[in-house]
């Protein structure tokens, strides 16, 4: 990403920087060339022009939301420092983006849709909204082999926190949530956004009526799920995003037997799957009794390089049913027909190409080359000193700093390495004196942060 | 596409039409052969394996939907008829699916763009959630040069259909809709689904809550403004979808002039504004004052051919302000960060293609096709001796078939001439009466259609 675009990100993001009063403030100590790259856009208030305004109340749920979300956030820092040390070597191991090219046989497949859209026999226009049929097809044989979860099970999408989102419309605001805590924050801000939280509790820097259920290497990062009172939808990220941990066999199996016991939905975001190492589950659909109440997120974005590309799905089970009966599939199936179009048929054409049989044996290339990093990074910082935790299933470090403030570290961190990592708090109150540390990263990168933190914590 | 594809269209969008009692079934009269294509997965009742029902309550919104959504409900009976008649040559002009081959100077672009990522210097992650700067800037330039619309003030999309959705995110359940009735049909069910509608009136036809401003060939397909109660929020197609009329400059500055007194916001939806022929406005930005009271949504899809490749944008001035003077472009910049990631990259690099002067040139040329096939089937009903409306600013014919119902117009044309229309009833009670039928279509499929018209009507 060029500086440009930086700039163009963190022009934007400001705006959602503007929501509420933001806990913490790096402009006090950038000096920012305000003028010359037209910052002052978003921060003019254009009432002073005319006066003007609709009669249209803002929607109460979007000002609950806090500050900005985290990574356009972390997005505007970068940029920031950027403006401050102009000649730095910035690496980003922040934002948990791919940086590696994307494998000739899946590019190959995404150009050659592109230029068959061309022509009169390869032309397409709209494609089904719940995605090609191939393409269903493929996901299902490929990801839930024996495990009873059918093509027509599945809804390709463009993204999983897309339909993160879509999923939260169709479960609607009446619902109460549950969360790990740490975790993504796309879980928690869409369900502000869709009034199924009470306000921020800045006290405890939790929002009401959401079940933040901790995840600390205290209970090896799974909730003690007796503690907490029953929720209608438990968002459940194995591996996790940001601690690393993957669930075993016997938590899974726990959670499906808590969500069947209190009647409840897990969403369940396999989004890291394919970065687990040994015997844990891939899918929550390896237990049984899942399909009754269970949904699946995934996504192409960190196994093939699509950050950029868009394409993830959802597979949720014909079996899986609202209080009165209703298969909860049948809505969803609604929402994608209604508030989506489908996925581009050109990102849908390199997601076939990633399940064939060179398609998959690059996409483990690139995975095993970032479990290296992964290593890399781990082993660093267990020779520093600190106690380190993830790593093993999944691309992220989860470093603890005991006692420190995670936007500190950042900051710190940030400021003498020109690294940039991802606060842990920025996941939740759970995260806080956590700092994860991305393996997205070219290998010369990785080394040399790596070389950077022994510097600064040697 | 394929008679495959078309069945795994109707196989999910069967689910949609158990939503809600129909008020049409085909199914009576056509002889599916349901064991052989596995139609019968989604109507099978699971339940009846296990009886185990989650205790989450179906979001009473989804419940108040009706039938299936009208575009998955037509493909249903095209492959239901291609079922009944396996070597008919059925022509579709009915969803408006776009069917010429996209320009070379733009899959050239979306092929580059796609090689590109398989280079260390061409790949790209996630992008700024508002669209690639360069983009975004093309489209303030292109389509709002000299309105005062800037780069920062357009946010690219996966398309408008997408974006209507966000945009009621962004409202929420508490505001007063209006449409245009006739209108396209996901205005009003992303409304309902956010629960700003009361229930469907079965009587009327209509949401309770919701403004149906009727269009017709009586007021110029203008509504009376005067007669309706105020709307927080507009919804405002022009060319309008269905009935192909493009708002004057009059009627446009009344339907701001309205907005600014009562308060209201317009989202104009802008779709077709290039198949416009005359005079009339091609953005409401024309329209002096319009930025303190709208937002301007619009596509690539029906210029560029990107009906499956998926890419749109949205405008909002920065001088659009809610009650409190927040301004709404900051909440929809916070739903595309936190409920989306931007619009594929290959995308992206097509759309910004379209507008160089060779692409903007090569997508006058498809529209311009598009625009004969509207002629040809404008004189051929109007031959007939049919009323027939639009045509002229889109590329949607509005033909009047007086007292008749809408969808037994439909299913006649169907079953006598294998044409795929659309009933205009599927657009609002105001479509009763008149069938839209779509001059997207291969020339010799057009002229055929037209030489089946002509023998069913002569």
């Amino acid at each position: 990403m060029s500086i440009t675009q930086n700039l163009a990100t963190s022009l934007s993001s400001t705006s959602s920087a503007f929501l509420a009063p933001s806990s913490f403030n790096s402009r006090g100590h950038v000096s920012l060339p305000v003028k010359s790259v037209g910052i002052c856009k978003c921060i003019a208030t254009p009432e002073a022009e005319t006066g003007y305004k609709t009669r249209v109340t803002r929607n109460p749920n979007m000002g609950k939301l806090q500050a900005g979300y985290l990574f356009p956030e972390i997005a505007r820092r970068r940029s920031a420092h950027l403006l401050k040390y102009p000649d730095a070597k910035v690496i980003s191991l922040g934002i948990g983006d791919t940086t590696e090219p994307i494998p000739e046989v899946i590019s190959d497949a995404l150009s050659k849709r592109s230029q068959a859209l061309s022509t009169i026999e390869g032309y397409s226009g709209y494609g089904a909204e719940q995605g090609e049929k191939p393409l269903r097809s493929a996901i299902a044989s490929t990801f839930y082999s024996d495990l009873g979860i059918e093509e027509d099970d599945i809804f390709v999408s463009d993204g999983a926190k897309c339909d993160i989102s879509r999923l939260q419309i169709v479960f609607g605001s009446n619902v109460k949530l549950a969360v790990q805590d740490p975790s993504y924050p796309a879980y928690v801000d869409s369900s502000v956004i869709m009034g199924q939280t009470g306000l921020y509790q800045k006290d405890v820097e939790k929002f009401a009526n959401i079940e933040y259920m901790r995840c600390s290497p205290e209970n090896g990062f799974f909730p003690d799920l007796s503690s907490i009172s029953r929720p209608d939808i438990i968002f459940f990220c194995s591996p996790n995003n940001p601690t690393g941990a993957a669930a075993t066999r016997e938590q899974l199996t726990q959670l499906v037997k808590y969500a069947k016991d209190n009647g409840s939905i897990v969403i369940h975001d396999s989004a890291y799957a394919m970065y687990i190492s040994g015997d844990n589950p891939r899918s929550i659909f390896e237990i049984p009794g899942a399909k009754e109440v269970a949904i699946e997120t995934s996504s192409f974005s960190k196994y093939a390089g699509f950050t950029g590309v868009r394409l993830g799905w959802t597979a949720i089970p014909k079996q899986l049913l609202f209080s009165d009966g209703f298969p909860v599939a049948r809505d969803f199936n609604r929402i994608v027909s209604t508030c989506f179009n489908g996925a581009s048929n050109i990102s849908q054409a390199g997601g076939l190409a990633c399940l064939s049989p060179e398609g998959l044996k690059a996409m483990r290339g690139v995975i095993g080359f970032y479990k290296e990093n992964t290593n890399i990074i781990m082993e660093t910082f267990d020779s520093l000193g600190f106690k380190v935790y993830g790593g093993k299933d999944a691309p992220y470090v989860w470093v603890h700093f005991p006692g420190q403030s995670s936007w500190d570290v950042f900051a710190e961190i940030l400021e003498k390495t020109h690294v940039v990592t991802t606060p842990g708090s920025g996941f939740g109150p759970g995260g806080e004196g956590f700092v994860r540390v991305s393996a997205f990263g070219h290998r010369e990168n990785v080394l040399e942060a790596c070389r950077r933190f022994k510097q600064l914590y040697n």
